[in-house]
């Protein structure tokens, strides 16, 4: 069973834990800082499939049956598929998981969705509604680009603020009980916080207060402290929304710059011409999945706190003169020995 | 706690009861066959908004406010809103509930939502996760078409297999424990069934089969048959996928029909010419927050099965070539005295 601690956390009895997990990216985040991390580079943009929408399908499958592999399982042992992505429809995770014939739950947060995808598996395993879950989400930045801004072949030019959609995938395969290394402890849904940003080349500080809203009710409910985790780390403010988040903190008398880090901000090199960091589902996905999760597995970190933070917009509501709605869902890992 | 009986179903011990539900509904709607049970009937399709998009946010936001209100509740009592729509990025649900200040988990299951967003509910209720929930999806025609076919002063043709998306909101409240009627004994989630079908305008034909593997599924794990209900609904195949459904059992030796209807068939009348039926994710979730629950309050329903079929493709995905993938979640709902 759960139990709510405070006003907003869950805590987890059964502590749902990952017991496998996989990062595919594409060629760019292959030639980043994290590249050793990753289980799959994908030197071509397309993945051998007709269409970028495709190929992000592709990718987003292969990170789910490399994830399932690593764990041991193959789709018959899975209760649940729980996946989104920010295409249209969310058709990425559609067409990635159509040959799974195992249930499937179609989740959107935008770039908040791996984090989404965890706390819902989470709960849902916690609760005996689930044994074993699957939670997935994707990006791709030729398949972004053309649906949110402009076709790719246009060349549009970037400001300085715009952050960029990383091609990527990640997936975690969840249990309630197994000799994995990592649990999830805790859980936090977060809610919509808009401070009148309307400008979608500046996401990370529409993000960036939700962001603080829901670590900052993360550390109220269960009474922690920045310096009681190893890292914290956002999905994906980017570098001009991380440096807002920190000031938020630092308003409220609250250090985090120790422990503080943005999946955006360490996906890519400074040499790699992405501005203000990465963003989209897959960016921070990866990084948790790739990343994040190998090192607790190799005892550098014990416990994080994982708040993926997702822009509430469409290209539609952006023309209407809609602002750019933030939120942030958390979770707490932590590594068992 | 929920246990899992069968392969697929899950089955609360905590039976999560629905304490509060309303159902609004744009003009056409309300001149339909069950104008008597709607909580509001808006005669301006942009309901004083100043686009489709956002008319379609003020029902959701209405049917939400109604329903809270008539389980007695405000939003500071509400742990978690899960809702839904048709919208690109689902931002129909996002400004609905922008200024809710309340931990929002966003949905996509197209014309699934509805009974996915219960589902998920029921589960978090089930497992402690939450105390409240409020369950919500919306769609509305002018917003819809305009997305996905043509602009409307584009006048374009019908054929007789289009489904008319409904102008329309549902919102169910759901706690643990109350006085109130009815409780969700079950849920099950579905998986892709996805049998060839790319017309966009027969979308009931690609997602009957999806409708029979998920109500088999049910009747399979829960040893039932069609008669130990009183109403089985899906939402919304529209008359054609209707009338596959009922086939497809057929074909199983199962006759489903004296108890089977479908929510895309009930909303609208024989002469207000929408062709196969009402669709679109307010469809199911206004018959079911309008006339189904009153249905069971007034005793004349005493078990349902609620089954919310969609249909996940895009416009672009469609244009790539891809086929519609058809998925329908479930829920069971029983009147407890």
């Amino acid at each position: 069973m759960a139990r709510r601690i405070g006003k907003y956390t869950i805590a987890f009895d059964n502590l749902p834990e990952i017991c496998g997990y996989a990062a595919v990216v594409g060629k760019k985040e292959g030639n980043g800082p994290l590249k050793g991390c990753f289980d799959v580079i994908k030197q071509d943009s397309k993945c051998n499939q007709k269409s970028w929408e495709l190929a992000e399908s592709k990718m987003q499958q292969t990170a789910i049956n490399t994830a399932m592999q690593k764990a041991g399982y193959k789709f018959s042992d899975i209760d649940i598929i729980i996946a989104g992505d920010l295409l249209n429809q969310c058709v990425g995770s559609t067409f990635a998981c159509l040959n799974s014939n195992t249930p499937f739950l179609g989740l959107y947060g935008a770039c908040s969705t791996m984090a989404e995808s965890l706390l819902t598996g989470a709960c849902l395993i916690d609760s005996g509604s689930a044994n074993k879950v699957i939670a997935a989400a994707s990006s791709h930045f030729c398949s972004a680009e053309r649906q949110y801004r402009f076709p790719l072949a246009y060349g549009g030019q970037r400001p300085p603020t715009a952050q960029w959609t990383a091609t990527a995938a990640g997936a975690a395969v969840l249990e309630k009980s197994n000799n994995s290394k990592f649990c999830i402890t805790h859980a936090i849904i977060g809610k919509m916080v808009e401070m009148g940003i309307k400008d979608a080349n500046n996401m990370g500080a529409a993000m960036a207060p939700a962001a603080f809203d829901t670590i900052y009710n993360l550390f109220i409910d269960t009474n922690t402290k920045p310096h009681d985790y190893d890292i914290i780390v956002t999905g994906d403010l980017g570098d001009l929304g991380a440096s807002l988040l920190v000031n938020l903190f630092n308003e409220n008398k609250i250090d985090i710059t120790r422990v503080y880090s943005d999946c955006g901000s360490m996906l890519y090199g400074d040499n790699q011409d992405v501005h203000s960091g990465g963003s989209g589902c897959g960016c921070s996905a990866a990084v948790l999945c790739g990343h994040l999760l190998d090192e607790m597995l190799n005892k550098n970190l014990k416990k994080l706190i994982f708040a993926g933070t997702g822009a509430l917009m469409s290209p539609t509501s952006i023309q209407q003169g809609q602002p750019i709605v933030g939120i942030c869902h958390a979770v707490v890992i932590e590594r068992k020995e």
